[in-house]
Formats: C-alpha cells, structure tokens, sequence
C-alpha cells in the first residue's frame, strides 16, 4: 500500500488468512459521485472472494454491482498500538448463475437479518494487500500511524 | 446513508459524540485511481472535524492533501449483530499554518510512532452521517446486513 511507511506488508495468504478469522469488514465504493464506506459481514469463497449476503432490494447491491470496490476489515489493538488491515481491491457483482447462488444458499455467509429475497454479492480478489501494524516501539519499527 | 434499509440514522450531534469513543478509524480515499482505505488513529477538533497526526514524508498525507475523503468509524459486536457506523466526509489538508499546527501540538493527535517531521491532516466535517446497528431480531427491526 505505502511501501516506505514502515509497515510490513502481507502476502496474499496471509491476508486471506487473517480475513478468515474476522466476522465484519467495510465495503468501500462511490455513492453519488462521494466515497461511501458501510460495515458488513462477510465470509470468503474457496478463491478468496469476498462474500456478501444482503437484501435484494437493497440500495448498496444496486450501488455496487458491477463497479470496482474495495472491502476492508482490520484488527486494532489500541493500547499495544498493533494489528493488521487487509484490502480486498476488484470488481463487485451480484451473483445471478442460479447453480451459483443455490451454491452460496448452502456455503455462503447468512444475513444478519434475513429478508424474503437475498441476493449474494460477490467481490472478486483482484488485488489483495496487507500490513501489518506492530507497536510504535516494537523490534519492528513499524506503526499504525501513517 | 441507504435510508431504506432499516437502519437507524443517527444525528450530527450524536454522530460526533460516538465518534470521540474510539482511539482509530479508516481513512477513504483514491490512490491510483482504486478506492484505498487505511485504518488510522485520530482525534477531534471542536468543531468536529477529523484530525490525523503522521509524517510528513508520508505518502498518505500527500495522497489526500486537497482532496474529499471520507473517514469511517465504527463498534460492531458480531455477536449480538449490534453497533455503529458514522462516516464524515469533507476535504482533507495538512495543516500549514503555523499558528495552528502549533494549536494542535498541544491539542491534538499523537503519533503512535513519532517521527522526526509531522503533519497534521484536518478532515472537514462537511458531511457527518451514522446508522445504529441493532440486532437483526430487536425492537427497532434494524440490521447490520446491508
């Protein structure tokens, strides 16, 4: 992301890897020409695809089928000053193969709120970055502060 | 946000009164033309604003410098399916006036990892919008699922 901040950056499986163990990340897209950023919950596709469930008729799968966003989830610890962010970057598509979907009823994450019609929303991994984010004075050298 | 997803929307007032609760946030922006998001600490001016403490030779400050970002905050409880999200969106710049930058030496965000030249970065709370997260089977009938 900004290689010379001081952060270690992650592998690829190592952020899909630290993604796995969270149940919440942000979709990040543009909403009347403004960045929008909403908090879901989300689980990952055999490929570390980024899957949402949500309502059909939902305002944010209208917002961000077929466009390019970027899904966040990190994990903090404000007093140690440590953690880690993972960025998910690639196009987002509600899934409309009904195999697929029937698929992503058994295997796919469940809305927190079911609603009669759901539809899957899936982010392809195009681009998956990462850091890791030790304490200030850490052997490390490295911080969350940018 | 999306007003009819069942959501609670929170107030101005309220908004900020969360977001002075918790130590970091994520900053939204554009880099190389894909949406980036980035977790930083921060604290908040008297009036709201979002300010951010970091090198000055950081690529992040250079990145948002004169531009809209929007910084996201929230607290998300995967268990109860419950929390907050407040968003405030607004032009981002760094601090030059010395004056001010003084100010906020005093006043404002610490680095997690001093660095020998810092910049403060003030995010403009032209837009400040949050939703109340509460559980998927609650009284309110509002989610986080979007």
């Amino acid at each position: 992301m900004y290689p010379n901040d001081g952060f270690r950056e992650l592998e690829r499986q190592e952020c899909l890897r630290l993604l796995a163990k969270v149940p919440v990340g942000r979709i990040v897209h543009t909403r009347q020409a403004l960045p929008a950023v909403l908090p879901v919950n989300f689980s990952l596709d055999g490929d570390g695809a980024v899957l949402l469930c949500t309502s059909a008729a939902s305002e944010l799968a209208r917002a961000v089928d077929g466009t390019v966003v970027a899904f966040e989830a990190d994990e903090v610890d404000a007093v140690a000053h440590s953690g880690w962010s993972v960025v998910v970057t690639g196009a987002a598509a509600v899934v409309r193969d009904p195999e697929e979907h029937e698929r992503l009823t058994r295997t796919g994450p469940r809305s927190w709120a079911p609603s009669p019609e759901e539809v899957f929303v899936r982010i392809e991994p195009e681009l998956v970055t990462g850091r890791e984010l030790v304490g200030g004075r850490s052997l490390y050298g490295v911080h969350l502060s940018p």
